[in-house]
């Protein structure tokens, strides 16, 4: 991409209303445009950085066999009012006369499944989809930590027992931490309540961060913990930190299978509830999140594996143009600051604030050499273009 | 993808209120799930196609310098209210207090973008996102062809004169024809009104089918025509059809970037209207067009481009998960009918209804040879699986 047709160009200043941290620099860099209070667009730069989320996701809920798909988010109020969610969830639920707007999709998956006649041979079933996801938040602020509607992966499974419900469970928790290890973050994963979801505890995949909302206390060798709102005090001289929810997963049981009358064929004939778990991510959080934890005073610092770019390419002099579009020839995924109106300092000062891992600078002084510097490091070399791939 | 584990099984009745053939053909081989009137689930098979069709769409869209990003559903009505179709739009725009939910995204797109104080060396400028639209549709029927609640790709183009707008409509205009080419489908160009959009003609692209709701006159040569709607009566002798329209392109000149105060800087420092244009394609209505026009009694016959799986490799006797395997090391796209419980009969009409382009059979007569058949011939021949990619 060269960076004079690249929509929109950075800017100096954070928004005179922004507090947080990610919305500071996220907003400045050009990757989130606030439309309304807890509402964003992701622009050019911030939809790349969650394209590759959702991939690394995409990779690891294959993996432990789910199928992707994509639901509504408008839905009938009297599928919720089988569960009485309708009523129960009003306060975050964005209701008109007859219809609502997802905030989740426990109901409607259920909904699906039970027109499908199960039999357990049809079990286990593991589906999900990439979803928009809409909540009237009172509180929306935190940058996109806490959106009126955000992005979120959802997956939910149904089984023929508990025991395999857990089975996957467990399954679904390993695959959560090795999607956040890929991301660049170290999740710990906590005990905590249910909300509108159950009245039984719960996990949560919580990231240390002093903007997060949440307070933990946490073992840092275990990367365990518990949320503070399910004890109260420290009660085993743990870890306490803020921290930032970035996941959830809910083992429900037959809890809305049996309110839905969602049921399968069992061996011997006999209709039986399914066993109901979900599974959720919050990729545009994920994003904030990653931009709180890895920054300095000049900008973000992307791990490779989220990064808009990898590779930030600054010609001065005019130069640039041929390494630019070898690198493309080469599939290489480079940003390419080909402006002629901006300072030598001015782009650098970008590159910095946008953050690829990876700076290359071609110019009058380089030769037939690269100039490269790690984002996250001081120090330059010169370099052979055959070295980038 | 192993066709014992993909969620849902095939139907052998359409569902009772089913009219269009798309509804039927879809629903019944398991690509779509009707959740209410104009409301659907893109199941794994369905959800795998819009994905092909997104994939093209993207690639002609970059080509043309889009911009891909991704812009909210949630809209404040303050910003509706600047060009008066909070009002005018009302019949179709769900709307709550003081938020409606997007059936299209120009207000919002011209909102992000005087923000950013564009100057004529920012432009032209075109960005576009794959997103959901919502239409509060009296008459939700013909299957997926008009929804509540659909996908479309919508892009927008801001320019600095007419000319340089004009230029780029009739360059996204050949990009939508390639677009539809790929797919499968003929499009003609048609010109049309510009309904909740502009009081100007506009231009529309529609595929002869019987099933569609608008009647074209057009002319088979030049492979452009009008809509009915603009002229009561068939002026030219042209070609009378049924048709469905499949995208959308309007050229808005500087009406809305007045209304909205959106300007640039000219070379001169002065500030003038932006020269605006959109342009639409909804993906999920495209997958139902390719079904009505590709299909015969046994069920429906993809296109290549667009086919879920390229191959259907149905096993018997057994047999087929060494030729599943070989092909998935290969990286070819396989739906492996691996199903014990279900007769030979059974596969082979499945294979017919979900419709991929190439039947494989692996079965005690093929050998170490594997029978080919394409869906839309009846010859089968035998093969080395080396060939296959």
């Amino acid at each position: 991409m060269r960076q004079s047709q690249l929509f929109p160009k950075t800017v100096k200043n954070a928004p005179r209303d922004a507090v947080a941290l990610n919305h500071k620099l996220l907003v400045r860099a050009g990757y989130i445009d606030q439309l309304m209070a807890g509402s964003w667009t992701l622009l050019p730069l911030g939809w790349r950085v969650v394209q590759k989320i959702n991939q690394i996701i995409r990779e690891e809920m294959d993996a432990i066999g789910g199928q992707e798909m994509l639901m509504p988010l408008l839905h009938p109020k009297k599928i919720w009012d089988e569960t009485g969610r309708w009523d129960s969830a009003a306060e975050i639920m964005y209701q008109m006369k007859d219809v609502g707007l997802a905030f989740t999709h426990e109901e409607i998956v259920l909904d699906l499944v039970r027109k499908n006649n199960l039999s357990y041979r049809d079990l286990p079933l593991a589906v999900y989809h990439f979803s928009i996801k809409f909540r009237n938040e009172a509180r929306a602020s935190g940058g996109i930590f806490r959106g009126r509607e955000f992005l979120m992966k959802d997956l939910y499974s149904l089984h023929t027992a508990e025991k395999d419900l857990m089975d996957f469970y467990e399954k679904c928790k390993q695959a959560y931490l090795k999607i956040f290890q890929r991301v660049g973050l170290e999740a710990i994963v906590v005990e905590a309540s249910g909300g509108v979801f159950t009245t039984n505890h719960t996990h949560e995949f919580q990231v240390v961060c002093d903007a997060g909302e949440d307070t933990i206390y946490y073992d840092r060798k275990t990367k365990t913990g518990i949320n503070k709102e399910i004890v109260g005090e420290n009660n085993k001289n743990l870890i306490e930190a803020k921290a930032v929810e970035v996941g959830n997963i809910f083992p429900f049981g037959t809890y809305y299978s049996e309110k839905m009358n969602v049921n399968f064929t069992d061996e011997d004939g006999q209709q039986k509830p399914v066993y109901f778990g979900s599974y959720g991510i919050g990729q545009t959080r994920l994003m904030g999140v990653v931009a709180e934890v890895f920054h300095d005073d000049a900008g973000i610092i992307w791990p490779e594996s989220v990064a808009p770019y990898k590779y930030h390419l600054i010609g001065l002099n005019g130069k640039g143009d041929d390494v630019y579009k070898k690198l493309l020839e080469k599939g290489v995924e480079v940003l390419f600051d080909d402006r002629t109106d901006v300072s030598a300092g001015q782009k650098f000062a970008d590159a910095d604030l946008i953050g690829c891992p990876y700076r290359l600078v071609v110019s009058d002084k380089t030769g037939d050499k690269i100039e490269l510097k790690k984002r996250s490091s001081q120090e330059t070399e010169l370099i052979s273009i055959d070295v980038l791939r």
